[in-house]
């Protein structure tokens, strides 16, 4: 029985996680309230509970969906890599979040944590009838990611610390896999450019069992908080100038641009009917385009692309020199 | 000869287009004045002229660009009609522009002409050594639409009238058809919303042979300032406030949305490794999001979705009633 897929139990670990982070979000901002719009989609059996906060003092906008949609053909951006599930009814539930601070100091980030099942695999008889062998229809998905404007090793480090430390009850090989995942999966092809910093993406996750692979899910869902207050807090009363405000404009356009051209969650949204106003929630409050701008050389806007905007380890720094490898000939 | 395809005479008219638009455009200005990048990828086989006027008394950005792409395989966004050329060597010719105008009374508006061209089709053989019956492989495409953001029924006739009358000379049949192409192509569909009030908008035309298809193409070109002119000269001086403002920045966002997530020339030029800084050249300077906002009834701003967001006949206002058709039963 614990490898049989619990959607109950899935969906409300899902409203508690989007509960406990509206709570902390409201706290940290101290003035900004969430509002919450439930939503109902007969005709795409869809619904979910959106909650946005908008002009707060720390959060410019802040935008934590929960949504449960319930699909008679999965659509083929949901899974780039099980393309025979094409067509198959398919709940898919998660929790996305995107946060658009006010000061530049403070990084933008994203979090998602997310369950998608063939409507036959939640079905009791499944496991019975199903061989041995067979690849389960469910998985898990998910990861955080941090966008500074300004960047600071110490928050970048201690941003993949927590990443790390969260997948790695699970396994040591899951922080570099689902590191490097989040590298390749938040880049701007168009610009040969990272959306940020990294941090954790996961997808088609079932390797570990049900029971496993949901408590991972879970640990990255609560790591979040712990990952992102600390840098909040730091950096929010940093004083700033107009330059910083520009700047902050100025980088919003790339986070619309992966989103709209290259967010499979995006797109996936927007296919399979999802409510467009919950999905482009994600999209920044104001922000501006300018052609072909680039920084000043040696600025602290150049510093941004050409320290941050390199995928790198980032816990090179923190953590104690491994005993080096003997060189072998090749 | 005349139907041979002459790629040298397309890229004369479409270089004297863009000089003749950026001059006009200039002359409305009054105080913006273009700047000019000249481009060449050599490892994709492209090059262009970008040019973009930015922070101008009317305008607050402008860009109109030349380019002319090389590429050795044709990828699928470039004609959704013509599936078994992708892969083929070809050109595609073309000026693009988008102008976003400061005062929120002057419509946004974007124009293309473009001209592709299989490499095999501009070879003199090319001609004699088809049968008389193969479909060329070369096409015109282009149009013009408009986007207000606080309507007039007055400018709205008077686009479309220019519109008519530039491919009336070419077959009555056009108009109708060119028409409803813009509306079905310049719509939101994860918004159920057009973009604006429409145009022209044609794509695979080469039904008139060589010459007059060209000739389609410069008329439609050659409109455009006959078409946009009029309605900035009458709406530059209108006075407005923060409200028409924050309006124009929200619905520029509507803007973003359909160039990225629905645009196939945007999608064709980031495939086909085109100039990013030239392709997003038509976003919007500033742009916001609000969540889920809508207008007050029957406000200025309710009165753009409900009269002008909505595809209709605009010259039943200005055309003389045509002759009852007689009631066939059916």
């Amino acid at each position: 029985m614990a490898n049989q897929p619990d959607i109950s139990a899935v969906k409300a670990y899902l409203l508690s996680l989007q509960d406990a982070i509206c709570a902390a979000l409201e706290s940290l901002d101290g003035a900004g309230r969430f509002r919450e719009d439930a939503w109902q989609r007969p005709e795409h059996g869809g619904g979910g509970r959106s909650r946005v906060l908008e002009n707060g003092a720390v959060f410019e906008k802040a935008g934590v969906n929960f949504s449960h949609v319930q699909g008679a053909s999965l659509p083929p951006s949901a899974t780039a890599h099980r393309p025979e599930l094409a067509g198959k009814a398919y709940h898919a539930l998660g929790v996305s979040l995107v946060i658009h601070p006010r000061n530049p100091y403070v990084p933008t980030t994203h979090m998602n944590v997310r369950f998608f099942a063939t409507a036959e695999s939640l079905e009791s008889t499944s496991s019975s009838s199903g061989s041995a062998s067979a690849v389960p229809t469910w998985w898990f998905g998910g990861g955080f990611d941090l966008t500074p404007y300004y960047g600071f090793e110490a928050d970048a480090i201690h941003w993949h610390r927590v990443a790390h430390d969260a997948v790695a009850p699970f396994g040591d090989a899951l922080y570099p896999r689902f590191k490097r995942w989040c590298d390749d999966y938040f880049f701007l092809k168009h610009r040969q450019e990272p959306r940020g910093i990294g941090g954790l993406f996961f997808d088609d996750f079932n390797a570990l069992g049900f029971e496993r692979s949901f408590a991972l899910m879970r640990s990255v869902g609560d790591a979040f908080l712990a990952a992102y207050r600390p840098i909040v807090e730091r950096r929010k009363a940093t004083p700033f100038s107009d330059r910083e405000r520009q700047f902050q404009l100025y980088r919003r356009g790339r986070y619309v641009e992966f989103n709209l051209v290259w967010d499979r969650g995006t797109l996936f949204g927007l296919q399979s009917g999802g409510r467009t106003e919950s999905i482009l929630m994600s999209l920044p409050p104001l922000v501006r385009w300018d052609y072909d701008w680039r920084p000043e050389p040696d600025s602290p806007e150049a510093r941004l692309y050409d320290v941050f905007l390199k995928p790198q380890d980032w816990l090179r720094f923190d953590t104690p020199p491994s005993t080096p490898n003997p060189q072998h000939p090749s």
